[in-house]
């Protein structure tokens, strides 16, 4: 496929695009503005116009966009038109709340494996999917073709993990542990803040006001 | 304070500044420049120098940024430079993960009371919270001075535990909950999708390869 230099910014803010089209989808509305859906998401409208330029022309001027054509190109420029199988490593509280948040599963990713080393969470059920042992990690990888895993680990076991799930194949890691990790220039790494929610809000109670 | 009108990507980009910087301080590092900062998150330089420049002058040409001073200054304009109260209502899987994230402490944001309306639930210990009954909701929020209600409940009570942590007070809500919100305007509302990561990782897989 073609290789595009996105800023990560505007992926996030496609993403957040695509979740405001499906909404209006859901809702009726056939045609949208760019204003409207700088406003839905606090941007400007030439932000807008900027990110989806990117990846081509779409919408008439004057006219708006279609949503149901903007919301299927979006969908497939951010790869979501296929599905993705995940392994979450770490069945405690933070990968068993991963395992059963449905919005994962309504955006084609699909968990097909969670590995603990304790054996007390070994056999849980977490929505459909049962806790295997951490050693069993490679072989499901490659078994349940496996192309994500999701690190929920303490920080002091992070890298051997991620290291594991490299060489077991993996493509991408989403890194929830505090630890810097260090992966292959192939493999795709994402450190997730799950503060950064409350710092922007934190800035809006400051400024805002 | 002064009201500013920040695009809130640039909000998302300081909080990773500042948690690059505060590595940058654990690593004994003590001068960066925009390069550098910009290299570690994945922006241009010029996006770096841009953001920091809506709150004024920083660093010096040709020498870069005090990594001390400049943390300081971003900890300052994201209002990380106080504690916020939190309260957390449902404590099922994602509520308890929550309660229990390390991160939100380590950032001036102290979670002071979790609520549930499962009797099962009341009475477990949280890194220290005790679940209370829902209906203390209110009480809670007036005792323990709480200014940020986070919001993991089902998305059918999403709207009511809404208005519930309005009328007690809260000046910010964040929504965990798949459920679209209405809040009066003083109040501020930041909806997660916890998806996002995922779809970021989706558009890496799909594209740089």
């Amino acid at each position: 496929m073609k290789a595009y230099k996105i800023p990560e910014a505007t992926v996030i803010r496609l993403s957040i695009y695509s979740r405001q089209l499906s909404n209006l989808r859901k809702a009726g509305v056939e045609t949208v503005s760019s204003e409207e859906i700088a406003n839905s998401v606090g941007v400007s409208s030439a932000q807008v116009r900027k990110d989806l330029a990117y990846f081509g022309e779409f919408g008439t001027r004057g006219v708006g966009y279609p949503v149901d054509e903007l919301l299927a190109n979006l969908t497939k420029i951010l790869g979501l038109n296929r599905e993705w199988n995940l392994a979450i490593v770490g069945a405690g509280k933070l990968g068993s709340a991963l395992a059963l948040y449905e919005g994962f599963r309504q955006r084609g990713f699909s968990i097909r494996a969670i590995v603990d080393h304790d054996p007390n969470r070994v056999g849980v059920d977490l929505a459909g999917v049962v806790v295997d042992p951490l050693d069993r990690l490679e072989t499901l990888i490659k078994e349940r073709d496996i192309n994500i895993g999701i690190i929920t680990v303490p920080a002091s076991q992070a890298q051997h993990t991620t290291d594991r799930l490299v060489g077991a194949g993996v493509a991408a890691i989403l890194n929830f542990s505090p630890q810097v990790l260090r992966v292959p220039p192939e493999v795709v790494l994402r450190n997730v803040d799950l503060a950064v929610n409350l710092k922007v809000l934190s800035f809006n109670l400051s400024h805002n006001r």
